[in-house]
């Protein structure tokens, strides 16, 4: 089957006139879908809002079992029902899942690790071990589409853990590529697409291909933020996804194609 | 098939040790099976750290925009998603789910009501519809047991109502025995069943018709919180339900049964 798993972020899911352009792309897209979403933004001012401090340490959130409560409730509950609300009134059948729904997505506490000389506990965060699949299959064949939260699920300590939602949305690709199916990766932002110049909204990189990405870090033409993100689409590409796009939420398909040589 | 659906209250759901206890139970339940929770006074007590006031009328919460969002995040996120890990825990496949979700039911914001000579709105509170009782057992015949929060969808407004969670109970037993199955509705709280005698746990009324209810009522054994309860049970029974119960949480089946003569 052709399964399209689409990756959108907290600016665009939390702005309510950015969601609703990105839903109407989303349900014009042809053929079988999962929608991955994030959410980080509206955790940290829940979270603030209760008077629970929000630590991050590298981009990635430190989270205490009160902050679970909170990426809980906002992930799973907040903005997990906003989409799927939205999507209902459009006439799309979605169902919201975290990683203990059907147990979809196993994972494992992540131990303590040294960052600048320093060990760091980030706490409850999860490393993914499996995606299963065949539930989510079923599901897209019933006529229902998967919409997942960055929570994944710990059976042995029978908790969520906090997951990169980059992350969740690769293994959740990767898994349905295993499993026989054909499968794109969208990576849905406020830019067009990966840019030569940050500046210029206009010079999107058409294609990228693990070994254009080589040359396009050591010339610094790809930094910062998109380096993990496009090692996250090779590392897809490797487990079986046939391509992965990262574009604009507007624009679907579209922006930059990463895909084989 | 057979089904049975077992509803469980705030006071059970947010105790952890009854909880288990719960929990316990239910898995132990042969067949098919629903779980329907509320969660109220973790709402209340939630919305109290946000600097939002609880208003209830007549034991109904008063559903402003804002309460909205903790109903969502507290029913939809923080109870569900504990639940559904305690089950993924002990082995059983479990996924929870909104009105929104699969569509599954739908509602009507309720008309501001007289109540003592005042008109009241009760803001975004639903009055349900239907329930689509093919996708709840296309969800079963997969394995998967579905955990329904106390949240219905109304699909012109594309938003998520509140709704009591026995009236949630109710309305999902009955479409599921109009659909064909045979479905027993399990009404779990802290006491032993219905008690002929509230200060005697030891009391439990064995067996009530609907013709026994008119008396116990009259002759005032059955009052308060449970005439709304057995009401609910007694149209369950009219359209199609074949027995409730009145229980425990430790003890299903068990209690008091509510059937026709």
């Amino acid at each position: 089957m052709k399964i399209t798993v689409v990756k959108v972020g907290g600016a665009v899911v939390e702005d309510p006139l950015s969601l609703e352009e990105l839903l109407g792309e989303f349900c014009s897209l042809p053929g079988a879908k999962v929608l991955v979403h994030g959410g980080g933004r509206t955790a940290t001012k829940v979270a603030s809002s209760l008077g629970i401090t929000t630590e991050m340490i590298e981009g990635r959130r430190v989270t205490s079992a009160q902050m679970l409560e909170v990426v809980t409730m906002v992930y799973g509950g907040l903005v997990a029902k906003k989409i799927v609300s939205s999507l209902a009134k459009r006439g799309m059948k979605a169902i919201s899942l975290t990683g203990a729904d059907m147990c979809a997505v196993k994972a494992h506490r992540r131990p303590p690790v040294e960052i600048a000389g320093k060990m760091v506990d980030f706490g409850f965060v999860g490393d993914i071990d499996s995606v299963d699949a065949d539930s989510l299959v079923s599901l897209i064949k019933e006529g229902t589409v998967p919409v997942m939260a960055p929570l994944s699920f710990d059976p042995q300590g029978g908790t969520l853990l906090n997951t990169n939602a980059d992350t969740m949305a690769g293994a959740v690709a990767s898994a349905l590529a295993k499993a026989g199916n054909e499968v794109s990766l969208v990576y849905c932002f406020e830019k067009k697409g990966v840019l030569s110049d940050p500046d210029d909204e206009d010079s999107v990189i058409k294609r990228i291909t693990p070994a254009s990405f080589v040359s396009l870090k050591q010339e610094g033409v790809v930094s910062g933020g998109m380096v993990p993100k496009i090692q996250n689409a090779v590392l897809a590409l490797e487990s079986g996804v046939k391509k992965v796009l990262v574009t604009s939420h507007k624009d679907i398909p579209g922006g930059t194609v990463i895909e084989r040589d």
